[in-house]
């Protein structure tokens, strides 16, 4: 399967951004991360997400959702609560996490 | 200088979200990226960027406006125009571009 960035959806839906720098611990990230991904998939708001990490250096997540609703009980997942304290007592040097409405968007695919 | 996500902003603010994958094609590509971020940044309501790539897969690259006139302007920039255009017929394989209101942000910063 080859790589493709998120499609553009219809707006308006909500678009939440985590941008984060890791500490050196592991232990536990990994599945952690794709738990995470199960949880959030079965989201009936849920539209996708991406992600990308500078070897050594920023990653940014970006998560889409179709409604406020979906992405509530997805911040409010118990689950998802406990690998957030976790990720803040082990994972993560620094956060930053923008929840925003997407106003408009597109999509460009080289002879697509 | 160690990296640090961008910081939270009082909302509302502008985000625009710029996730590709990139062709092999390089020519040009490292200069015309450091003069993008020369134009933004005289941008009077530009708040800073931030961005990752994963080697050989996806790159996110999000900027942060004050308000829409200072992101009009920036996509109206001759300059970042022809950039545009030439990463549609070189640099690019793929991309989708999202514009979105922020409505919340916050940080973590460890022992900060």
């Amino acid at each position: 399967m080859s790589i493709q960035p998120v499609q553009a959806f219809e707006p308006p839906y909500l678009m939440a951004v985590f941008t984060s720098v890791r500490t050196t611990a592991d232990e536990g990230y990994p599945e952690t991360l794709a738990r995470m991904g199960e949880i959030v998939s079965g989201n009936p708001g849920f539209l996708g997400y991406e992600s990308a990490r500078t070897p050594g250096g920023l990653g940014i997540t970006v998560a889409y959702f179709r409604d406020h609703a979906s992405l509530t009980a997805w911040r409010e997942d118990l689950e998802h609560q406990a690998a957030m304290r976790q990720g803040r007592s082990d994972w993560y040097e620094s956060y930053t996490l923008h929840v925003a409405t997407v106003e408009r968007s597109h999509g460009f695919v080289r002879n697509g």
